[in-house]
Formats: C-alpha cells, sequence, structure tokens
C-alpha cells in the first residue's frame, strides 16, 4: 500500500505538562483524591491540550449518516427512510443530538456519507455521499477499496475543520438505520468473536429478533471475517463508521481530544486503534450504552466511561450528555485556587 | 409540640402532567427507551415543574458552614480552622463549588450557621451562626432544640430566596470540618446501624484513624441515641445539617426539586425524609460518594445517584457535576421534535 494519511505520526499527550498537573491537583483547595475521577481527566486535558488551563468550551460534534444494505435482511426496527428522515430532523434541530448542541453551545454538523437516496440542500448538511449506501454485506464486501479510502478523508476533513474552527473537543455522532448490525460485525471480525456477543436489539429488536439479527452478521463474518481494520471495515462495515475512523485518526494527529460516544463510534474506535495503537491516549470515553456489546468493546479497549446511564441513541448524543464533565474537570483545574493561593491549612 | 412550619403540607407532583410527559417521550424522535434515565427524569422534572416545557437554566446552590465540637477526639485530617478558611475561599471564588456555580451560571451564595469564631464580612456569605460550632457529641447533646429550630428555620429561608429567586433547581452543598463524624452519627441513630457501618476517611483518614472515628461515634451514640429525626439532629447533628434538612423540607413544600450532593447531604435528606415521607418525590440523587457509608444511606433511602466518579469533596460538588444531566433532560423533553412535527416514520 502507498503511504496513506492515517499512517503520519501521532503525537503523545505533553508529559511535562502532565506532571505539572498532577502537582498542581495536589495544591488545589480540597482535599487530595476527593474530585475522584475529575482529577484524572483535569490531568488528561492539561496534557492533552498542553496547558495547566485546559478549556472544553469549544466543543465540535460532527453526525455521520448513511445507509445499509443489510437492512434487507430485517435486522432493525426502523424503516431504512428514517435515515434520511432524521438527517432532515438533525437539520432542523428536532433531534437529540440538535437540542444538546444548542444547549452547550455547541457547533453541530452533519455530514451525509451515503443515504440510499440523494437529499435535497439542508442547513448544516454536508453532501459527501461515497454511494446509495453499502452493500448488503451478507452477499458482497460493504464498500470498495476506494469508498473506504474516501469516505475515512471524509472522516478526516470533519476533525480538521474542528480543530480550525478552534474546537477544544470533539464529538463524534452517527445516524444510519441498521449500523448496530454494521457495528457488531466490524467488532467481532477485529475481536475474533461470535455474533452472538455482540448483536444486541439496537433501536428495538425482540429476542428472536435479536437471534436473527445474530445469524445475519455470522453469515457476513463467514465471508468476509478480517483481523485487518481496514479490511473488517471495507467488508463489513458502514461509511458512517468509517468516516468516525478517519476522524479519530486525525484527531489523534492534530492533538485534538475526542469524546467517544456509544456503541457504533467504539467500534469505528476499535479499528482506529488497532489501526494505530498511538490514538488511545487522545480518547475519552462518556458512557456505556444499553446496547448490550457495548461493554465487551469497552473492555477490549480497556476504557472507564463516565455515564452508565442506559442510553442507546446514538448521534453522539451520550457523549454530548457527558461533555459537561469535562468542561467542570477543566475549569476546575485551570480555576480552583491552591492552598497557597487562597491561605487555607493543607492536611 | 406546637405546630412548627416543617409540618405543612407537601404537595405531590402533578401526576396528570407526569402522564402526558410520558405520552410525550414516546412520540419524541427516538427509539422509545433510548435515551434510558433521561426520559425518566424528564417525566420526573416536567410533573415537579408542572410543565412539558421542564428547564434547569436556574439553579440556586446554597452551602452552609459550620464546626463541630467533636473535632476535638481528633476525628479529621484537617484543622477546624478550614472550616472558616474555605468560607472565605468561596468568597473569593477558589472553591471548586465557587468554579461550577460561574460554570453553570448557577446563583451561590454561603450561609454561615456556626462557625467557631464569627467572620469578617465577605462577599456573598450570610452571617447567621445559631453559636460558635456545635458541642461535642461524645459529652452533651451536639445543640440546644432552640438552635435547632432556630437553624432549621435558615434552611428554610434558603429555600424561600431560592423560590423567591426564580430558581427551578435547588442544591444544598456543606462545609464543616468533623462532618462526616456528625452526619454518620445521625444517620447510624436513624437506621439503627453500628458505627463502623458508616464511619469512613472523610478528608483523608488512615485506618487505624477511621477506627478511632467510629469509636467516637459509638460513644456518641451510647449516650444520644435517637431513631427521631429531630433528635437525632439536636443530638448528634451539625449546624450544616440541620440547616440542610430544613432547606429540603422547605423546597417540597414549594414544589423546588432538589439535587442532593454526597454523604452530609444526603444524612440531611435521612433526617427530612424520615420527618416527612411526602418529601420523597422532590428528591433528585446526583452521585455516589466514595464515602463508604454513602452507598448505604443511598440505600436506605431507594435512591439511584446519577453519577459514580469517586468524588468525596461535599460543598454540592456532586451535585453541581450532575446538574448538567438534569439540564440536558429538561431541554431534551422540552424541544425535541416528535415523530409528527419531524416527519420521522415510527417503529
Amino acid at each position: 500500500m502507498s503511504h496513506r494519511w492515517f499512517n503520519d505520526p501521532i503525537p503523545v499527550p505533553d508529559a511535562v505538562v502532565g506532571d505539572a498537573a498532577r502537582a498542581r491537583q495536589a495544591q488545589l483547595t480540597k482535599p487530595p483524591g476527593s474530585l475522584g475521577r475529575l482529577e484524572e481527566l483535569g490531568v488528561m486535558l492539561a496534557a492533552m491540550q498542553g496547558t495547566q488551563q485546559p478549556s472544553v468550551d469549544k466543543v465540535w460534534i460532527s453526525v455521520f449518516a448513511g445507509d445499509h444494505g443489510v437492512v434487507a435482511e430485517g435486522v432493525s426496527a426502523f424503516p431504512q427512510a428514517v435515515t434520511a428522515e432524521m438527517v432532515r430532523n438533525f437539520a432542523h434541530g428536532g433531534a437529540a443530538i440538535s437540542v444538546l448542541a444548542r444547549e452547550w453551545e455547541a457547533r453541530l454538523e452533519v455530514v451525509n456519507v451515503g443515504t440510499v437516496q440523494p437529499l435535497e440542500d439542508l442547513p448544516g448538511v454536508l453532501d459527501a455521499r461515497v454511494g446509495p449506501g453499502t452493500a448488503n454485506i451478507v452477499h458482497e464486501p460493504a464498500m470498495t477499496a476506494a469508498q473506504l479510502y474516501e469516505v475515512l478523508e471524509t472522516g478526516r476533513e470533519a476533525a480538521e475543520r474542528a480543530a480550525i474552527g478552534g474546537a477544544r473537543l470533539f464529538v463524534g455522532g452517527e445516524m444510519g438505520i441498521g449500523n448496530t448490525t454494521s457495528a457488531a460485525a466490524v467488532a467481532c471480525s477485529l475481536l475474533g468473536l461470535p455474533a452472538a456477543h455482540l448483536a444486541g436489539p439496537g433501536t428495538g429488536l425482540d429476542p428472536a429478533g435479536v437471534a436473527r439479527k445474530a445469524l445475519v452478521i455470522e453469515r457476513a463474518l463467514a465471508q468476509h471475517r478480517s483481523d485487518q481494520p481496514l479490511l473488517a471495515l471495507q467488508r463489513l462495515g458502514g461509511f458512517e463508521i468509517a468516516a468516525l475512523t478517519g476522524a479519530y485518526l486525525r484527531c489523534g494527529q492534530l492533538g485534538l481530544p475526542a469524546l467517544v460516544d456509544g456503541f457504533i463510534t467504539t467500534a469505528a474506535v476499535l479499528a482506529a486503534v488497532r489501526l494505530r495503537p498511538e490514538l488511545a491516549p487522545w480518547l475519552l470515553y462518556s458512557h456505556c450504552s444499553a446496547e448490550p456489546g457495548h461493554r465487551r468493546i469497552l473492555e477490549a479497549l480497556e476504557a472507564r466511561p463516565l455515564l452508565d446511564l442506559g442510553m442507546r441513541l446514538g448521534e453522539g448524543s451520550g457523549a454530548a450528555v457527558a461533555m459537561p464533565i469535562l468542561r467542570a474537570a477543566a475549569a476546575l483545574h485551570a480555576r480552583m485556587a491552591t492552598f497557597a493561593e487562597a491561605g487555607v491549612s493543607p492536611a
């Protein structure tokens, strides 16, 4: 393979700033350790942003939307038309992620990487379709190699827009009817797990539906299984999943922290981290989804999410709900007084 | 006992609005249940606020500070002077709760209910001292009945200022060197538990210190144990703990939702709910503290906190970190589009 952008270097967070941040935490006016995980988050954000004044005030959310040929196998509780309908809902501000982005004054963009039908012009929606949905992975690879590289590049560009826009945190989200099937297939492929371990109800299948979905995933795996991240994405993934993988990889290269959402985004992260393990320190995990397979992928990544609220919506919504915890951790690290500054007696 | 204000009626959240809120949640553009606990929070906030447009945009934080005579028994890792020093730190904006209040644009007030020494005038600090700290509970009741009623009234007034100020959510916090000892004593007294079940490291005792603290609590319990909430508060509590009890009771009477913080505030809640069980529906629980006894008190209250981040600082800081989850739940409930509004196909 010729040299590709995603093989370019990924820096490490600044260890000197990290050490100074740990020392600063010990001087802030609180019993040592009493802010729990917020102390560790403050230190991580300081090291990632290279400053004792970390900030999560500017947040960029890119939601990638695409369709999935495997929906023909009856793997979703919702009709395929909902992917496009929800893109319109994002654009008009009625979706969960739209509401949360407004609430936190985050910048939200939607990137159409492959709805079945082209969409009319919509405010805040970029047209970057690489195809009319993926192929049905039971019969064919999800996408061609050319499509994969194109959509990875689309993800890369989203991370670059975020960085250029001054974002201090990147949140990736997704919308795509059928994408828990593709995400489970990619993760099973990379983790060497049977489909039954990662197939779940998604938007609302009953147990018989989940069993049928697991069989569909097994048929796809039997044809296309690979432990190579790019091959797994190409053969079993979705356009939005691969775009997320590209976005996370570029975040790492740019030194931009990314807050991971739920099941689908974590499968995209798994592919990204398998391709480039140096990406890991740039990723923070927002929540554990109610989609049962999420926990297994998180464990494989040794990830400790912040929230466990039974969410399973996608769109980046779990990350958007957890984001203020990072904002709080950054503010506390940057702005609490030290014992000396406040004239408070230490223990 | 003559009639006291805290025996006045506590309303119930609006069940009709609650039912309509559940119906609305089922119509919002998401798979049913996919927002997990945020759906239930949206319904609760709607029922409590009596509207399908619940909001947590105006938050009032009252931090009550007081000293504890039991500190003479060597139960804290920090010297008693820190209570007053931290009140100054709150006033000057350097404490964790000060930083978080600014970050969320919440109104923060500090109420001095009984530092050992009077304090100079400080911005944002109300002087409502009912005494120079409590008495040492190993030897005497913490406070007189007159002091108890006075400080309950002080808490009541804080809740009223919040309501008059237009707050949609009340957060109580506390500062008081030694107050994990008093809180544990009150909770043991009300729950009929031995001290060893609720004594913990507080601001940072080592295991020998925790064992000594448990013995101190046992000595106090042996003298003053009562399963009557007001007697337990008077004999074993702290001024800030009783003020919190008064504040929560008044929140319920006013129909103002309160977000409970950690170990100390939950002990104050326990007293309030034992006194007036109708208060329970007005309380939301923010986090599970690293102080080990917190989990037991939460279980006794059948409370399910939102966060578990290893925090154990007090000041209302855990509630301040969890508050945005309520804000998100309210915004999603109020502002997401329905399937019909957005033209999205239901499942």
